[in-house]
């Protein structure tokens, strides 16, 4: 073992920006899901267009398609609507006006945050009006003492990040999109991220919520407590439903103290076994301030060298990768307990351990871009399955088999080893009739045999909505249809996502 | 200060059930409550009985009434109803058949776990069919490697610590009446206790839950996935709302590993602001090896003292004292971080520190047998509040000069101070009307004044569904109403319960 070698060569940086400029031909969503129909809203009118402008002021809303264009199309490039105007507001109070004149004048609306979603669930599918929450960004109250952070949906997670780190606090969640993706696009996709095993769930650490109904009503659930069992914890009702029973306007989120140690190993092994018997030995030695445990496979390394420039910190290829985090209150004990993980670990090969913040990073950028790396192949087909852990890779060799010589470009396997949630990524430069058809419902059917989650972190939106059955049992699926209807009886609200089209 | 000072006398270990025999009236809710008032259900007849015991067989369905009034009054001897049947189920499929058949019928039902609610939420207010769950009391599954339990709602907590225990892994929740409490109460009533502060709230610990709904149809979404974004998370409707939506038949429970070190410091400090100042320096100091923190006022070290012979391990009396217990996987690392605090430690006077384990069971049980204490006394008025923790014990200090001289026998405060939350408890010999009109609605007022919970964690059951109010706004009480009509449209699942009467 090559133990505790240090990164000389810092990796670049990737910009997700920068890569929008790839010139790939977006089908609209409509036309490539043939269970899509349009549902009998309203069209926007120009005197609608003059009501939103009383609203909310003419530079708040955008009509023109150059203003448009940029809300209409997925980061993934996977998923296109013809929305025709994007509305800006700042405050709760024009949400619900906007809201209440959309729910009157039955017009469909499609909520939009930092537009980092893999679903199709923040663009719209038709002509929904947009409601973009980007200028809705003020953090409204840090409270160190109580350990919470109130704020605008509108706040970017990179910013609320380093906002309460000068209260040294951290954010419970963190995901590769932190420099785009917003707090209320976040709790209302549910989001999990690399924090997920040492923080848990948004269910827990969204202590309030703010959300606007359907019909213009406001929900204010903005408590700063930490404990309340006062009636139906309706708030919970809003966090993962994808802005389909309600906009969240405005979120208090429990922050933990900042670490005062971190650590990051990044160790290279020779099967997926190892890897799982590296992650079950971490949990064992590492215990309280284990904070991630995320692995990915060597044709995810091979694709962010190749498509990105960035460098494996262990020099030779192995079949698996795994990045342990932790995150303690005191160094010293931490490197204490990450060495003895270190050397007891018969299951890696080699291995490299960094606590310098600019290395952290560096193999930290390994992980959270191979996501963007995709991008550069072309078409994605993105899986985030959850599964028994000891049968998780199983399904990507099974896929790699089956989409042998059908023209795919890259099927890697990476993910979260701690929640048993595996992202399986399968690329092609153009969109493939038979590629499709021997993913999908292939790989949701493997993951319905194993009693799996069809989407353990994404959400459904539109690309999986139809697939809901896979995971969820139809009174449990009548059971969201009768809630959708009482919260939004017109069903005004994100429609086309979620809930399968009867 | 008095430091690593070792407990000699094992403290007597009090039992519940001991306490039950002392003979106190216990009036009926209903005339107690003036705003109450029986509903248009259905009456119980024979013909009932028999189609229950066709269900059930005839041993599981009591009506004899010495076999019935232990299921109509409540442990603190507050609440009373006229039940006239108990059934006891086994399946998930004989709940369900009860339930279709009463909804059918339009009887009334109140699901009963292990009867150790604070609110009245699980004895019949008027004559509502108890349903039992004590014989649904089966461990499904135990799985180490993902570190889930499933097992059926009867299952009392203590048996279920004791049982995952065996596999290196403990529960994420415990509290005083774990030796009775049943799991599917602690879900119902999204039960916090003194773990909270480390493992937070059951809506993140329960992974998967089935339950049965009013026209006894079965949601089963007992996952045992740590993360599934597949859709409304439903199984979160079920978790606080006491049995109102339906019934938790069984759950999944996210069971982190067993501490392989535990340490309980306790502390005497001359002032509530030096208990929070002794709160915020472990915080700082033992990080995540931190996983309670609890206080309680000398009155309620009196009260054991006198009411049940406990021994104060301090030897002399202070204002305040504080508990803290740290959990972590390296004994020499905690110890380290534990006498680091406790050499910084200015803001207590005296301490005992200790990591047997009869010796934290001792120092627990002062904690843990207050309520059991404040029984001798007589008559209850528990509060269970949230407010910021700086303002949190004011509550205290404002009732004993508000009930001096009209007959209060203690007036204590309690509870868990990493979370805000204050027990106050308030008895007296015999119900007395000015103390009573005292003590309703100031607490309440004085709380919604600090925009504080009513009900941090025992639920609004009989007791204060009234004052939700003070704690919800009118959107969010609508937002409840519309979802229990929908879900339960002929209120029969646990009636007068939650949500005030209009």
């Amino acid at each position: 073992m090559n133990l505790a070698r240090i990164l000389k060569t810092p990796l670049p940086i990737v910009s997700t920006k920068l890569l929008f400029c790839r010139a790939l031909h977006v089908p609209l969503t409509a036309s490539r899901l043939p269970h899509l129909h349009r549902k009998s809203f309203a069209k926007v009118t120009n005197d609608d267009i003059k009501q939103f402008e009383g609203i909310l002021s003419s530079s708040r809303v955008l009509c023109a398609e150059e203003d448009i264009a940029g809300h209409c199309t997925d980061w993934t490039r996977v998923f296109r609507g013809t929305g025709s105007i994007v509305l800006k507001p700042k405050t709760t109070a024009e949400v619900s006006e906007i809201l209440k004149y959309c729910n009157n004048r039955n017009l469909a609306v499609v909520p939009q945050g930092g537009l980092t979603g893999l679903v199709g669930g923040s663009v719209p599918v038709f002509d929904e009006v947009i409601i973009s929450l980007s200028l809705m960004n003020k953090i409204i109250k840090i409270e160190p003492l109580a350990g919470v952070l109130v704020c605008q949906a509108g706040c970017v997670l990179q910013r609320l990040n380093d906002a309460v780190a000068e209260h040294g606090m951290t954010m419970p969640l963190d995901l590769g999109a932190k420099g785009a993706c917003q707090i209320g696009g976040n709790v209302s996709t549910n989001a999990g991220g690399i924090r997920f095993l040492r923080y848990g769930s948004l269910h827990a650490s969204v202590l309030g919520l703010e959300a606007v109904m359907a019909d213009g009503s406001v929900v204010d659930n903005l408590s700063t407590l930490r404990k309340d069992n006062t009636g139906y914890d309706v708030k919970q009702l809003f966090i993962g439903s994808e802005g389909t029973l309600g906009i969240v306007t405005s979120v208090t989120i429990a922050t933990p103290p900042k670490p005062k140690a971190i650590t990051v190993c990044f160790v290279g092994c020779r099967s997926f076994a190892d890897a799982l018997k590296t992650y079950a030995s971490a949990k064992a030695s590492l215990g309280e301030i284990l904070s991630a445990c995320e692995f990915m496979d060597n044709d995810s390394m091979s694709l962010v060298k190749k498509n990105l420039g960035l460098v494996n910190p262990l020099g030779e290829s192995y079949p698996f990768y795994v990045l342990l985090e932790t995150s303690g209150s005191d160094g010293s004990h931490d490197e204490d307990k990450v060495t003895k993980f270190v050397e007891a670990g018969s299951s890696f090969e080699n291995g490299t351990l960094t606590s310098e913040p600019s290395k952290i990073k560096n193999i930290w950028s390994l992980r959270e871009n191979i996501a963007v790396a995709l991008l550069r192949d072309g078409v994605q087909h993105k899986f985030d399955i959850s599964v028994p852990v000891e049968c998780m890779y199983d399904l990507v060799e099974i896929m790699r088999k089956r989409v042998h010589g059908l023209g795919a470009v890259s099927c890697v396997g990476y993910g979260h080893l701690g929640d048993g949630n595996l992202h399986l990524n399968i690329t092609s430069r153009e969109r493939i009739e038979e590629l499709d058809n021997a993913i999908v419902p292939f790989v949701y059917e493997w993951t319905a045999q194993r009693k799996g989650s069809i989407s353990a972190e994404h959400g459904l939106g539109v690309q999986k909505s139809q697939y809901i059955h896979f995971s969820k049992t139809p009174p449990a699926i009548a059971l969201m249809r009768s809630i959708k209807s009482t919260l939004d009886p017109k069903g005004i609200l994100n429609p086309y996502k979620v809930l399968p089209i009867e």
